[in-house]
């Protein structure tokens, strides 16, 4: 029985991109990758910053308007299918709303065999790395940090505080089948 | 009847991106933009330059493998379902073969209400934006020119040879419902 | 006699950067290319978007402070410090005072033999290209057009309204020495 | 009496570009940031896998042609002119050359003050970060992870392997007066 579809949920600025690079260099079969990022890249500009669709507060909160849900309820059902049409999908994801954003997620990949990993980041080196990037929003490191993990269930966890990306995506990787 | 997924077919360098974006900007509703290019930014390195996913040659030849046809496949029937849940999206697309890869498009698109637009560009011009780019593997611009447009049966087509994308994005707008 | 530096004057969206690229390729000799917004990019933030550094205003306004001024001065005469020492450098700038600005570089490059080039975009056409770009501050393109160009004196010019940066970089090349 | 450059020395992957970062933000006075990767990205297509310009070889060797060491001189002699004029500029380099390039160096920042920094990484971490990133041609994180420092002679020194950008910013920032 082989792995569908790899769940990465973490906190922005926690380090998921750089699991995923190592994941796809590491894995012996092709996955790609969609993640939450890709879907706010290719909204339109009215739908960025406005109330319908996806704004980034001040202090780092992310507002999520009524266009933005439908949208990425759209794009969710399509990952969905392109993973029962046979692609391996990893999936990187903030969720916002923690166990209540799993669940519609896994309500989305049914019948899908989904490895859940928890991508850890204490709240103090993601807000350093937020700071070091330049170009995120202040605030949403620390913010998401550890509400984005509340009630979730993980198949497996990892932690960037103190492990490289790769050592973090070689644990990952032994999960995949 | 509103239009649910907009194809825009034309050869590499033709100028399809900056259509997107000012369709994007121009039309109403929000529309997402998912297009080849997506896929192959989001492939594992091992299906780039290799047999089995695509490859990019010499001359501007462009090479597909099995590994490529399976995930392009899969991704294709994800960004149908997509819009069938809902979501307006702008593909663009190379047709490397034709009509045959129009009806294999319009196979996954069944059901939905498309808009055939026709992107067309010298071969001269587009290869000279293909030099001004940098980025681009020479020659796919003047290979692709004409080829991808072999037997494709169009809704409304423009010339970005001596046209704004804006231009070009307007009177696709007229037709968008 | 051989040309130590061209400067390529035009206004935003004039299609400058595309010009540069070619004139990197077509050129035997190797060129480097350092213009206005490579200081910009490497600017910390905090004189982006302050009234000591440089603000891109709501209609399209540059309005440079006094921050802007002396790093801009320190970095011209680094540029002209490069060439003297036997780098060839293409400049590319938005000359926004028009001669005044010219007259100013012309002093950093006292000694150098320089190739001034006006690259000229009709303002629609600038717009057109500004909008399909959709990163840069709306009104630049329209507002810089023309006004770049008064009462400056060039050796070459170029209009990229109805050319490929590749036919434009092609003249230009020929009356570099 | 004030600071004028800081040069940050480590290599490839070592954690030079988030500490420049973090170094700009962090610092009242305004720096820009120029190294010899910015000189890369603007040399012409030419000059890269070129004989005569740079060569990224397999096993993460750099290999410098005549042309190159031409233009860089070039570069740092105007690098050096823009320091003289009052911009305060952060240099990041790799030396290839260890004490000799530091050497050159020195000689090209003249009466200027210079706060030298090593950046140190364990080639075990440089490695797992140049693996993550996925765009660096591999074996240079290893390579030149404890070569750049050969013989170099620091007015302090931080070490990214167990700590974050910002912290490493921080202990530099304390040294620039």
């Amino acid at each position: 029985m082989s792995t569908d579809v790899i769940v990465l949920n973490g906190g922005s600025s926690s380090g998921k991109s750089g699991i995923v690079r190592c994941l796809q260099a590491l894995l012996p079969q092709p996955w790609i990758n969609l993640g939450v990022d890709d879907l706010i890249e290719r909204l339109p500009p009215a739908l960025l910053d406005s109330g319908s669709g996806i704004t980034f507060g001040q202090g780092g909160d992310v507002v999520l308007g009524d266009e933005w849900r439908a949208i990425e309820n759209a794009w969710t059902i399509g990952i969905a299918a392109m993973a029962r049409a046979g692609a391996r999908v990893i999936i990187d994801d903030n969720f916002l709303g923690g166990r209540a954003s799993q669940e519609r997620l896994r309500g989305h990949l049914d019948g899908l065999r989904v490895l859940w990993v928890g991508v850890h980041c204490s709240p103090e080196a993601a807000e350093a790395r937020e700071f070091a990037r330049g170009n995120r929003a202040p605030g949403m490191a620390a913010q998401q940090a550890t509400k984005v993990h509340e009630g979730v269930v993980y198949d497996v966890e990892v932690d960037t505080t103190h492990a490289e990306s790769l050592d973090c995506a070689r644990i990952i990787a032994r999960h995949v089948s």
